[in-house]
Parts: structure tokens; sequence; C-alpha cells
């Protein structure tokens, strides 16, 4: 159960098979950094190329494909005091018929005021200096190594992680990968000071940020999707496009994980689903979207793990 | 502001320009009943053929093309004591592949207790007999007569409404609909005790009720989408397929309608969708499946309204 | 087996139950006018709103729903000798991140020539002035009342026909469409001097025609989307969102098709389909898309037919 | 120009920067073989996992992101008498509500008769003894190496190529990829013997083959995804889901491509486009469909070439 304090010297803009850059046990916990999406570290200087660059891979022992590792974030501490957006919206999420009336699309700075837990922009028109959004931190993009030694682009997500950007993956948050290769190679960066749904404007607040994480391996869990518990809900985060993919992937997961975990066959999980299933749109931007089939703890009259064995 | 009591003797399949049933004016309410969507009342029997059987269409004294019909939920009043769903999930909910595992879908009968305020299956296996879910009645299908004399299936909705099988639409809610057609010519039906998101069982709990409901006629409006006020939200709802569509046209009608409202520009209204908009998807079943983009008042400094002129 | 001259004294823009224009039987034929999209006849006038409107509807004597309406586009000449379409493309089929670099979407004049048979922009820029398409007409819009006297916009298409603007629908098409209604109540319109795949520019080259036409009647055929024999192919034509959709529905009906027609089981027919279907995009522009399933008759060893029984 | 004969002794189940099994020169030809999609040869041995696992990569001397390989296919012969299929169809190209009534997806025989030119199932039932398809051989999977060292499994495709699986990538196309890295790293395999379009059946029929192939390096011309030319046609293939995106990507290419080619604005090139343009469905079964926006040279007044800069 070893604390480790780890300070990056290198980075990849591919999750992948890589040389790790330290290797961890089962139930040890990292302190590290992550660099912001354009590649810009708390000293405010660029360290790697834009576009995700990650943090890791943490060689995890014991992990082999087929089991799970179980990552909680512990903590995140924004390590600068300001982020970026991009505004306005990404063309994507909009009506086609609308977008030549819009304004290119510029970068915006804002403020982070963690001791306030505060989220505004740095040089607000008049007409908003009042706007302020709650810190909220949470990693953009993490994950494992994908299967047969693939090293695919932070830029989009799959079974195996990657570029997912959802809201709720922020400190407390459990995360269940399923791991692909030997050590499962464990990567991570991109953190948001906040975000809301669907990632719509193509960014959260980007910055940079002082992580603690710790890990758990599982074995032989057979995971097709990551699940997630967070204090209060169990989750399935899928990938695809269009949305209706990645929501037909999160809903048959969450079945299937329902169906063993409770013991119950699928019309009587479908019961559970049907009456209680809540969704999320992590992100609409990136080019695998991402939809998460979430169940509030409250719905459930026994409870469920991540550790059911399926 | 009369109080109508309408007690409905014929129904339609379809949502269009039909001979009302009853005219009323601006600031009147309503208490009326709706039937199951297979045709049900409260007293178990059949009084319209299958598929979401609409009480109405209510004249609304002044109402032209180009305006609002403001819509309150007031009450909705189970007025039986049994509802029903269709188990195991959706096959378009699922991922292909494993469609053919799957036992054929079957009708399922629930009890619905409004004292108690919750909805359990009648028959329940040993397994899950101690599950039971809120009473959380909602209007699946609702809305106004379409533009140019269409008359639509209750299947699908568009613009007017229809059938968006949403279940933040229930008491407490305003919607606001565009006004298409001389009297506006409102519609409703299909409640549901409660509904998870997507109506991915292809029903939610299917019932009658007893629907108190009041109109507000707002001239001018200009909505190209229902709007939605509750208690907690604002929403705009939209209709397409696949779900990246009616994301697209409620994001597109949200950023206007916060700009128009707030005073804003398309660069700040992004500033606070970007960090601020959560998303529901309404139903992913129907033909046209339904997203609403949402706010929290508790993310706005000055507040919003369903009167604002566009 | 009556030839009737028909002129057309009022338009439709909707699809649906109404009163009907002419009686005709099975076996018939009409000679007849259509407007442009926009409601210009032969004349150069306007005889009705944009959008589509329809000739008929036509009732056929003795057509129940389950029938089925085979209807032969015996001849198409256009009356008039000039057309328009809208350029650029339409924003819907370009990648969205372009559409801010296009200039607006504006009407551009046609000439057209039916001796030389020749379409050709009327005042092209010199860049392009030995540009020319060759002429082939097709109806954008055709089709028969949908079921339980629903009326649809000509804007959108479904398994009652509809706004399909399929470039193959043109003189020696025959095309069955299933029988909702008594009557079955045929529309018809949108002529195009030509169009490319997909109607990606929002239109084809759109004028008014004289259109000579033949129905004939099949009992009972229960058809679920529209089949059309051509000189060269048989195909089943869809309508949905995204192209996903109408290729899933019309491989299902075509699959059924070949099924019941050459007595073959499913894996024998998706022998056939796997390596001789042809997909042709018939238009990604109208609120449904629509695709076509095709096979080439020199792919069968013996003849399928539109009087196929299933 | 030399002429390469190339034993292949190792395979890859991605595509991406691996160490170069041959260098060769613009201009150069070679003739080798490939595997067929479960890793089997011309000898019926597996000398490679499932998946569709590639020969090469061969680095081409010079290449450098930015510049384009041109690849000819100059020859396929299949190196033997057998092939196979699955049946029946893909899930995902059928309507979701009739996948339950179909039998288990398996594997089928082919006979391929390369004198004859004819592709039969080695033991067909009596209803269909006498079906025969054409040999019409093409390339599953082929392309470049991707962006950034990224090394991407062979099921999917992108704009380096890949999993395209498109009927018209067979002896006499030259296709034109965008190169990512130094020495464009090109690969090559899954050969199919035919294949209708969209490869419902989730399958060609997959064989090994004897391939020759040339490549030609132009220096500098910023394709954003690949171009192709065949005798008859011009066309660019993109990938991804749903079909709507490859076909608004490959469209926004042939439109640039015509712009610029031609001389012409983007509001003449639509006029081409809007008429003229065909489009294939090369692949609805893989994790990223393709689509080919396609013209015909007759369509063209003034010759297109692949060597346009851009």
């Amino acid at each position: 159960m070893a604390r480790h304090h780890f300070v990056p010297t290198r980075y990849s803009n591919e999750i992948g098979t890589q040389p790790p850059v330290l290797e961890i046990a089962s139930g040890d916990s990292v302190i590290t950094t992550t660099l912001d999406a354009a590649g810009f570290g708390g000293d405010g200087e660029q360290h790697a190329p834009r576009g995700n660059p990650m943090t890791g891979p943490f060689f995890v022992t014991g992990a082999e494909p087929g089991d799970a590792l179980l990552v909680t974030i512990e903590r995140m501490t924004p390590n600068r005091k300001t982020g970026w957006t991009y505004s306005p919206l990404a063309p994507g999420v909009l009506d086609p018929s609308v977008l030549a009336e819009l304004p290119k699309r510029e970068r915006y700075e804002w403020a982070i005021d963690a001791e306030a837990g505060t989220v505004k922009l740095l040089e607000p028109t008049d007409r908003i200096k009042d706007w302020s959004f709650p810190l909220a931190p949470m990693l953009g993009c993490f994950g494992v190594a994908p299967e047969r030694g693939q090293a695919i682009s932070t830029a989009t997500s799959g079974a195996y992680g990657g570029n997912m950007d959802y809201r709720l993956f922020g400190p407390g948050a459990t995360i269940a990968f399923p791991v692909f290769v030997d050590g499962a190679l464990f990567f991570l960066g991109d953190g948001h000071a906040c975000q809301g749904d669907g990632e719509i404007a193509g960014t959260g607040v980007e910055t940079s940020f002082e992580v603690e994480f710790s890990v758990k391996l599982v074995k032989r869990l057979g995971l097709r999707w990551p699940r997630c518990e967070t204090e209060t809900d169990l989750l399935v985060i899928a990938a695809g496009r269009p949305l209706d993919q990645p929501l037909q992937f999160a809903t048959t997961e969450l079945l299937r994980w329902v169906g063993e975990d409770l013991g119950v066959n699928p019309v009587e999980a479908s019961h559970l689903l049907g009456q209680a299933v809540r969704y999320d749109i992590a992100n609409v931007f990136n080019p695998a979207y991402c939809v998460a089939a979430r169940l509030a703890k409250t719905e459930l009259t026994r409870p469920m793990s991540l550790l059911a064995r399926t």
C-alpha cells in the first residue's frame, strides 16, 4: 500500500503499449501531475504537444488481460490559477443551418480560485461579469492500453477508456477498466476545472492538476466497458457514434451487470432499468461520443458492486 | 378564469386540425381524463383504439400561428389501480449482437398505490418482490395541431409536441408550445405512473389519469421547439433521429433563448451552456427520439422566463 | 383501361385522406401535369404555395388497406424551358467545420432543352460554360395516403411514399405502394429534370411536367415499404434517419421479398444480398432520408416480381 | 522501377508505425501474397491470428508527412480455390425488430474458379444450386501508418485507409493515401473474391491472393481522405458513423478536389456534385462505416487527376 510521488518527465499523445514510467501494486496510490489539453503544466510552460498529453503509463503488478483495474480518483487540485475554453459552441452540437451565422471559435481564459471553489471568465464583458461556476474537477482522458498492442490517439475513446470527457469522473469516483495487456498500463490527463454535459464547447475549463489516485486489481472480471461507482450512483460508460450507439453499448452492459450482480434475469433487470435508468451525455464532441447509463443507489434494494463477477 | 370539467366522448389517434371538443380561454383550467396508451380508461374498458388516443382538441380563444400556448400540468391523479409495461427492453436500445439471446417482449401488470405513492409489479418473482418505484406521473403525449392542416400519428413527435415521453413533464411543469393553427388545438393523453430516461422498455407504467391543466396564451413568441419551466429548471425539448439531431435542435433553441432573454451574444451564451447545460434523453424508442437541453435555475444570476420575446 | 386527361385545379401540400380529384380503375392511365416544388406550372405562374404541392389525390376503385397500388411512370415531359436549383450544397451533407466558409445558399436558373435532352445553367460563369447534364426526368414526391387518416407534409416520406427524391423514379419505373386507406388516394408532383444521388443541393433541377402514369391494383400484397421494378433492377426504398435506418428497413424488406418470391430461407437469401446488393442514397436532405436496396436482374437466375405474395 | 518479389514471414493485425519488411522506391512494383481475414494463406494454413492480418509495412523511400502515396492494384490472383462468408446478414443492417427471428450466424464455404471467373457456394442447397457470382477481386483492408505513431486495429478505418471493404478497390484502381509518417509504411491484406455493397454479410468471399501493386510518390499533396481513380470514375472514400458522417467527409473532400483541380468556386463545384454525384456504401459493418463519393469521368468536360495540388 505504497504512496508514490511521481514527477513526470515524458508524456504520450497516444494510449497504448509503451514503456511504463513506474510500476505500482494493487492498493498503492500515486500523487502526480497532469498537463492541460494543450500540454501546459502548473508552471505555465508547454511540456508536450497539444492533444491531451498523458501522464503514464503506470504498470500494475500482476494485471493480465481479463482482469479489471479499479482506479479511484482520490484528489484533484488545480496547480495553476487559469484555465481556458473555446467559444462559441462546437459546430457538431448545433443545427447545421445556423452555423454560418456564428462567430469564429476562439480561445477564452478563465480564473480558477481553488479556495473559493469558483471558475470565472478572466475578462468577462460587463453583461456577464457576475457569472461564476462551481469548481468541479474531473479527468477528461484516462484509461488503460487497448488490446493487441494498439496505440490510439488521446482524441478518442473506447472500451479501454480514453477521451471520455465525463463530468462525473472526479474526486471520489472509482472507475473499473477492463485490462487488455499485461500490467494494464494506466494513463491519465486532460483535467477540467468544470464542464457541462456533452463538452459542447469542445472543451471544459482546461487546466493542469496535481492528482492523487489509487489502484486496485481485481482478477478475471470480464468487463466489456468501463464501470464506475460514485458516492450516489453506479454507471457504465461507453463510446461510439451516433449517440444511439454508446447508449446501446452502455445499456447492454448495465443490463448484464444488474442481471449478474443481483442474480436476476433480463426481464427482471429490464423492469429496473426501464423505470429507473438515467442517461448522461458525457461528450458529443470527440470522434467517439460517450454516454453513461446510470442507476442511483437509492433505486436498489440490494447493493451492487464494482467487484461483481460476470 | 373558468374551471371546466370536461368528460371526453371521443378520442383521436392523430394530432391535427380536427373539430374541437371544447373552447377555452387563456387563464382557464380544465379537469378531464386521459386513456392509457392502449385506449383503456379508469373504468378498465377500452374507449379508443391503441396507440396513444388523445383527449381533445381544446380550442383556445384567440390563439394564432406564431403565438405560444403555455400549458401548466396542475395535477395528475391515476384513476385506476393498475398500469402496464413491456419487458425486456426495446430492441433499439441494445447492442444488436445480443438481441437474439433475449426472450420475446411481453406485457407486465403493475399495481399503482396513489396513497402510498408507489408503483410495483403486480406479480413479481420472489427475487424482486421488494422492488418498488416512486409514483411520478407524467404526460407521455401532448401538444398542439401541427402546421398546415397536417394530422400526425400520436406515435411520433415534432415542434408541435406529440409523443415526447419525457419524465419531467409532470405536475408543476409549464410547457410552452408554438401555435401553428387558429385556436392552437391542444391534445393530451398517454400518462405514465413512472418512467426512466429514454422510455427504454418502450413504455412507462402506462395508465389512465384524471388530469387538471391550465392554459395561458402569449401572443407572438416565435418559438421553434417547446420550452418548459419546472420548479428547478428551464429546458427546451426537440425531436429527431439519431439522438444527435434533437440534441442539436434543443441546444440551438436554448442558445437562442439564453441569448435573447438575458441579452447576451452567442459567445457569452456559449460560456453558460458549455459549463452548465444538462441533457436528458426523453425517449429513444419512438419514431422521433427526444432530447431536452436543460439549465438549473441555480446556474442563472438573472432569471429567464417562458415569456421571453424572441 | 381508360386513358384520362386530368387538368388539376387544386393542389395539396400534404399527402393524406382528402377528397379525391378523380376516380380511376386498375389498368387506367392518366395524363396530367405537376407543378414544381415552389408551386409554379408550365405557364410560369404560381398555382399553389411552395413545398411540393401535389396533383391528386386519385381514388383507385376497389383499393383497400393491405393491397398494393402499382404505379408505372409512362412518360414525363417538361412543360416549360427552365428549372432551378440551390447552391452551394445543403449544410447537412458537408463537414460542419467547413460550413462557415461557404457562401449563402441562393437560387440558380437552368435551361431545359427537351429536344437536345440537356440541362444547363442559364447564365453559367465562363469557367463552366461547357457544363451540361443529360435530361433524366424523375418524380421527387409521390405516393398514397398514409394509415389512419393522417395528413403528412410533402417535405417528408415514409412507407406511403412521399418526398423520396430518388433519381431512378423516372419513366419506365413501376413503383408498388402499400395501400393504407380505401381508394389508395394517389398523389404526385415535385418533378426534377435531373438530380444526382442524395439530392445534395437540396434540390434537383426543379421544374413542371406533363406526366402520364398508369395504375394497377394488386389485392392483398402486404408490402411494408415501396418496391420498384425498372428495366434493369428490382429495389426497395425506405425512409428514416440517420442513413443507417432506411438502409436497415430497405435491406430487411428486400431480404423478405427475395425469401418469399424465390422460396428461399434467410440464409440463402443472405448469400445473394451479401454478394450482389447495391445501395443508392436517394436523398440525404429531407427530414427523412431515403435509401434504396437494389438487385440487378442479371444477378438473378429466376425472375422476381412486384406481384410476389408475401 | 524495380519489380520486387516479396514473401511475407510476419504479419500485423494493426496498421501503424512498425519496422518495415521492405524498402521500395516510387515507381517500383511488388508481387506478394495476402492472407485471408482469418489469417489463412494459399497453402490452407493459418499464418497469423484472425482479424485481417496485413502483409507489410513497405517503406517508400522519401515519403514524408503531407505527401501522397499512390498505390495501383495491378493484379489480384486468388491463390487457393476456396473462400468463406458468414450468413445470415450482419445484425446491424437489419431492422432490430426482426433479429430474434433469424438463425445464428455461421460460416459458409465457397468455390472460387479463377479460370471461369466465378464464385459459388461449395455445398449449395438444391434451391440455389444454380447461383453464381462473378469473380471480382478487391482488397478489403489496406493503407498507410496513421499519424503520430498510432497503431490501429485492422478492424477499422480512417483517413489512413484501413478496413474500408470497398468493392471498387480492385485491379486497375489507383488509390492515393495521405502520408502521415516517414516512409508512408504501406500495409495490405483482407482480399475478397467478391462482395456486394456494404459488406452486409460481415464478409465478402474471404480468401488469400497473390497481389501485384505499384507505388508512386507525389510530394506535398495535402489530401484529407483517400482519393481513387478507376478506369471510369474518380472518387473520395471516408470513414465514420453513422453513414451520414463519412458521406459528409467524402462530399466535402470531393467538393474541394473539384474546386481546386478544375479551378472553380464552391458554388460552381456544387452544381456538378448536385447533379452528378454517386454515392457508394462501401461497408456498413465495421466499427467505422465507409462511403465513397464518386464522379463518372463522362460527367467531366475537363479531366481531373489524382495529382491535383490542393
